[in-house]
């Protein structure tokens, strides 16, 4: 049993690694924090964990108290986990970060897509991307995660197989993503009331959005991976990634559509997908011809994704689908936990969704 | 580990409970039967069971094949468990039945309210009625089970503390409940549509509705157990209860609000419902004032209650949620199949609720 | 053509009596004023009016300005239009206020559910109270009116013709309520959000909300007049409500489900319901054993009722639907001014409602 | 005033039909048909038009009724338009079909996508694609309009002003389409129950949709239109669309999300789109940055248009939203109607969206 703490436990991710960790045999939550709450139990904010953490209450962020567990999760606004992570890691508690404030390796872009300086340049080099279809073996030996954020999260494992393949531009990309509203997070903002989102359907960020970077850095590093494996090819092409995020009715979920166009012939793209992802316990290649729904992944860490060629044209569509508060956020945050600490990867991971 | 079968196992209830058993250490369901989908995968026509029930598909129902199971659980429309319970009890297979077949217990009622004969009078003495915080040592030497209703689990829980303590008028209770769509079933309705039942509320069966004689004839089941109990007062009044159900644009939960009249100065009743559900694991009182939302116990077994009593006045309401597949169905049936078969009562059903 | 303001305009009344103004031949609205918004245009906040007012822009409020117009609606959270109403009125002005400044005849009872001192108790007495239904000859000649809320005008309709009869206990009254979101107003709250506010059901004010004075208040007034219209029965009983609403996850539309006991054999319920409101332009009577829907009235300012007697036994059940942003707002207080001013009660008010 | 039929009206175009044209002060609707229905008065079917249509009810199909009208709508499945029309026509009446039926000027495409013979080729000829906006002039002199579909109405209103002045490579368009479920119809499916299709998002038809051939040859249209205005090009490539549609959990509304890829540097993108369209009654081009809600179009005949060009890159991205019950289907239908009889085009039409 090892012990976690969790800074800034009041929005959804910091409750929904509460749901989820009441299902884990091996880990215990033994502080949460919040400024604004401080006092509060958590079961009287949220009340479906009466009877599973009646005890627990928020408490100030204490950088000694947190230095004893043996992880820590920042389930918080970018910046926050700058100015603890390090005091953290020299005390030897392992961090995952579900911001953004390790995700980018580029301090400098970092700055300017957030606004603000980085707070924690010399920690970038170690701090690992946490999307274990990538980097499962670096994660296990991390010490700092950065768990990707939850367009990231579908974006990439649905372009995955074709980009390590080689078979479409990769400057010719367009991410179509549609996300229901806990993807704006709990604060109280007029444009997420229900009155004003539910029975609409709108872009937002068309101009450009700060998953942009995260994205392109992330195919990037398929590319250069793929390139790796394959030793030779050195012209690849930079990625061009056009993403619209759309603010969807409904609470929970992410739908990207991804389109892409097909350099070569590609052969049997179900077959790529499933080879790809066969030994992978959270992506689920559904069968050929099927269109995922969110609600199939609702509530759990899985990522379910389709790939179709309309029409045997030139253009490859993927659907991918997955929870954007679990394998967009806590869930992948757990898998990465259990990747570090050495438990099966599914641990406290294995409910089905719920659906209807 | 027990082998357990499902009649009907296509509608919402019959999903349910592959949910939930899922996650159930004892129980492995062996068969599932539909005969219009025969042949057709579980996990096909539910993409949340991938990588859960992966060979699992209906069969046609057979009572041999059905007969060699530890448990059969209905999940059928009223009518189908009267024709094979008898037989599955004649080869030691216990019965949970989640349809009305065996909730009430005069047959001519029965008939009444379901405009044909009972087909199985003969079993109405042994049923038990599955209520476990009324029935639980019945409950678990039982061999047939009637699951209770939705409405009813709701309803009986709410008025209980109230009727055994004799302090409200039995003759003038009023129960307004709603209930998401999925109480009205899979089937294909025009009236269940997204486009017609969402964006909208509306009462139905306001002039008499199924449930009305099972809650009645529970709350009658409360008097007189309370009765007994108390040895003396032989002059309690006859039930009269006003039931009007609404339908509700959300997927999943009852709410309950319930009206009693006092006869006398209650005393604390916060401490009296406290008191009652002290040590069930599926009944939470919550704290007073509370109103208890159905989004906390959504995919879960628990009843949520409070109490309140508007301006010190001489009526009592009673708040309480549940969500219908489970307590009010799938979760409640599972409930009773561990105090038959001997499991910790709460064995494959500890989980939170999903929220937000 | 009358010139109208309106004062606080970015809440949901104030679009929806833009949205409503915008097809009412004989008003202009020549100001509409909030501070917080001041010089933005009314189109850029709410695009729904774009080629409808292109060039109104919200100001602040000007008493010199709003006592230039023929009549000001008031528009704002309470408190607001006592401190305007005394002047607009000294220069002729006509006040439709909104929100609840007047429509408690008792300052001090006002003084106690609001928590702060009555703003203006020398207007009180010359305030009628909005619900034509009841006082239209007084509303034909008033110069401020106290605009109903939204749950005493769904309440006040449906009690109204038993209350009238004298054919229910007065004492014994429940109106069990539910209300879409936009009840809770434009305002950014966490309890508001789709996250929280969607699929889920709650009660909220079970212990007292401030409705409820208004709706006993009109519940009174219903018995003294229909007394007066009798000459004798002086033994009338005073009225006892219990009153609790529901949040119930959909944008528009209150359904009131209204319980009375019988007092007497009550003839033909139906028939009284359809004589009493037969000139009624905005209230329908549906057909025996109806249940109407809240969707049936979205965006218009009828009131749908259906009168219920359950199993012919002693108690009476009233399904009573309006939109609460029409009926209990803003479409009522355009009925109101149309009556004020001498035009055709449904001018601007006869667009079928939006179904589905 | 003019005398109309519908023909299948108890589907949701026909509904729309019916509200639309209860505030139309020249066109009386004097039948309405539907087999299923026959006898059954339209308000008791659709409470909405209580008051509106007190005594209209539906009728079997009557080819000499209809005969007698001044133009009839079909609000029909495919094929029946193509059974009735050519009658209709030669008694003089005009034909306004929301069906699929004359939409495709190539019989054999159609009986390709629709899988049965085209059963009336002969009109084909005279038939005229209702999109006032590319074809206003032959409208106002057609007998026979079909009318636009509604993702095609959408998509096309979106990539008009690009492909006119060819700043987009035509082989390369992709239109990511996201619809409400009243695009799937009244029918009762179990994929549109409020328990299935809310709280999801899912793709559809990712391999080829019905629609797709009638965008095609619209935006061939657009192509050749503006060749024939500039004379030369003759080097026009042809179209290339990718097209997704996808069920979004909500009633009403269509987001078409367009993608294209510049071919040169285009100018201003604002002011194109804000000159093509500044006639246009219908056509609502949204200040630069902006991100049209379907809702702002909820219950109108309006399309919002936006367009973005992120990062100053080669790809555009035009956001459009429409009602798909009004621009793409009832209204569209009425402002055919407007045109063909001489009526200002919005009579009728000029009601504010419902928002929220």
């Amino acid at each position: 049993m090892i012990k976690v703490g969790i800074v800034g436990g009041t929005g959804y991710t910091g409750v929904e690694l509460l749901r989820l960790l009441a299902q884990h045999p091996h880990v215990s939550v033994a502080a949460i924090t919040s400024r604004s709450e401080t006092g509060v139990k958590v079961c009287d904010m949220y009340p479906n964990l009466r009877g599973h953490y009646d005890t627990l209450a928020f408490s100030e962020p204490d950088a000694k108290q947190l230095g004893a567990m043996d992880a820590v999760f920042f389930a918080t606004p970018h910046g926050v986990a700058h100015a603890l992570a390090g005091e953290l890691l020299d005390n030897g508690t392992r961090v995952i970060d579900l911001s953004a404030d390790f995700r980018l390796r580029d301090a400098d872009e970092w700055s300017r897509w957030y606004d603000q300086p980085h707070g924690a340049p010399a920690l970038l080099d170690e701090a690992v991307y946490g999307l274990p279809e990538m980097h499962r073996e670096k994660i296990k030996n991390a010490r700092l995660i950065a768990v990707p954020g939850c367009y990231p999260t579908a974006v990439q494992l649905g372009y995955l197989p074709l980009l390590e393949a080689g078979l479409i531009d990769p400057s010719q990309l367009i991410a179509d993503c549609k996300s229901g509203v806990t993807g704006a997070g709990r604060g109280a903002k007029v444009g997420s009331l229900l009155a004003e989102a539910s029975e609409s359907m709108k872009a937002y960020g068309a101009g450009g959005h700060r998953h942009l970077p995260e994205i392109s850095q992330g195919l990037r590093d398929i590319q250069q991976l793929a390139d790796i494996q394959q030793t030779a090819n050195t012209q690849q092409q930079p990625i061009g990634l056009t993403f619209v995020p759309h603010l969807t009715p409904m609470i929970r979920g992410i739908h990207a559509t991804l389109y892409g166009r097909l350099t070569a012939e590609p052969g049997d793209l179900q077959a790529l997908f499933e080879k790809r992802y066969a030994n992978e316990p959270f992506v689920d290649v559904m069968p050929a011809g099927s269109h995922p729904e969110t609600r199939s992944v609702k509530g759990i860490n899985t990522c379910r994704l389709a790939v179709h060629r309309p029409g045997n044209g030139n253009t490859v569509v993927v659907l991918s689908v997955i929870d954007n508060l679990v394998k967009g956020a806590s869930g992948q945050a757990i898998q990465n936990l259990n990747l570090m600490f050495g438990f099966d990867e599914n641990t406290g991971l294995t409910a089905p969704a719920l659906m209807p």
